[in-house]
């Protein structure tokens, strides 16, 4: 399935959540990620994350779709991550 | 159609790139928004954004989704924006 993540972490786990989030998806901007990703891979992310999170001032935002069609994606001004999407 | 979009501005012009979205959109995180959006209100927040910002250094990513069938939504930790989805 195709899955946008965003978050919003505290500055001391933050670099943690990026590392994390890496390992599994792209990077696309600011606390972006975007990719592809089996259900098992997505329930390992959300484990690491959960582990790493402070539930109480950290968010993070998992959008996932089954299909893509019907889908667009559109980049106005600079692209963070220069690397070709498939949606 | 179910809109998301995410941005990243220089410090100066954050204000009325959030000011803008909130027109349009939900804000649902930070420089995160959300909703169903017309094809005309679409293209007047490309437009509004595209006269605001500094196309070198400012990045807007725009997913629009014609259907959220087969989709979900799911927030770990806290919530920043207490609002209902409908995803």
């Amino acid at each position: 399935m195709f899955v946008i993540l965003v978050y919003d972490f505290e500055q001391k786990r933050v670099g943690r959540a990026l590392k994390t989030c890496r390992k599994y998806l792209t990077w696309v901007q600011n606390s972006v990620f975007e990719g592809e990703i089996g259900e098992a891979n997505l329930k390992k992310l959300k484990m690491e994350l959960n582990k790493l999170m402070d539930k109480s001032t950290d968010s993070v935002i998992i959008y996932s779709f089954q299909s893509t069609k019907y889908s667009k994606r559109e980049v106005l001004g600079v692209s963070k991550n220069s690397q070709e999407f498939i949606l």
